[in-house]
């Protein structure tokens, strides 16, 4: 069975917007989805991108846009208080430590992760506050955060997303073809529907 | 009758795939469409943005993106071999010279310059080929390319779009908001059904 990379930072709102659609997406036409959160920070300082929300114009266009298209994707936002300036490695080596033995409860963590920061407004880049969402007993989690497993488990994410030409979040990659953006997800149902 | 703005560049292949279907969009909401071209460079630098095609990492997605999404609008998209490296001020002046007394006849050939650029080839930004395409008189069409009118048109359009908010092409305004992207059609349609 083929599977759907779904690369994205926790960060992203569209990545949250497009999470609460491509598994149900995958699954109408017999895909799986394999989910792998990245810094974007690290990608777009080795490709020479400019993040969005640092240019004034875009920043401005890209807020409205986010608030109209969590409407368009009825998904509950908040606009969070440090939008696009939180660092979110401890949230994906959370998810990759659950990851690497049950992939059902490393995007049900995800999913809290998302929603805990664009919908309640907490910041996820705080331990305490991680520790409150992921649920985690203080041993597996300190291994989760600080362990080696899982924080090489990112850096290798990333590694493969610049390779792999990821250039924003979300991005989704079949068959070598990448699909960037939660506004590419008609294109994807399109290929799938076509492959 | 409430009105769609639809800024675009005439060397923008998300443009001219969104220009095949913003009318229809739009008239079956009961509004009309007023076609804008403008200068996307004297924009970005304006705004401090660098153009997508000057990234590698981005200028190797969108091409492979351009010419999938020609073929989700079904447009017969051909790379031209000087892909986001032409100026369109001669274009643009020729749009806003038959704009000023025939929209109709201004959108003809904004069609066919799309057309001549993204699908048959030629480079829009010569003088012969553009007169070519324009098929207009060569009095009409010397006032059209260097007369002071179409040209204050296009200088115009250029500070309003900056003033608007325009970060790239296309990008429709209605109800002081702005949709960037041809991927913002089913977005700018579902605010106009709940409008």
């Amino acid at each position: 069975m083929a599977e759907i990379d779904f690369w994205f930072d926790f960060a992203s709102p569209y990545a949250w917007f497009a999470s609460s659609r491509i598994d149900d997406l995958a699954a109408r036409y017999g895909y799986t989805t394999r989910w792998r959160p990245v810094l974007m920070w690290v990608l777009v300082r080795q490709h020479g991108i400019t993040p969005p929300l640092e240019i004034p114009a875009r920043r401005a266009y890209f807020q409205t846009d986010m608030a109209r298209s969590a409407a368009f994707f009825d998904m509950p936002y908040n606009p969070p208080p440090k939008l696009g300036a939180i660092s979110t490695h401890l949230a994906a080596r959370a998810f990759y430590h659950l990851d690497a033995t049950d992939t059902g409860r490393a995007k049900t963590l995800a999913r809290r992760l998302f929603h805990a920061y664009l919908s309640e407004g907490h910041d996820i880049s705080d331990r305490a506050t991680l520790a409150a969402v992921a649920d985690l007993p203080e041993g597996v989690l300190a291994e989760a955060l600080d362990g080696p497993t899982a924080r090489a488990a990112l850096e290798s994410a990333n590694a493969q997303a610049i390779a792999t030409g990821v250039i924003g979040s979300p991005f989704f990659v079949i068959d070598n073809q990448g699909f960037f953006g939660a506004d590419r997800l008609p294109q994807l149902e399109w290929h799938l529907a076509r492959r």
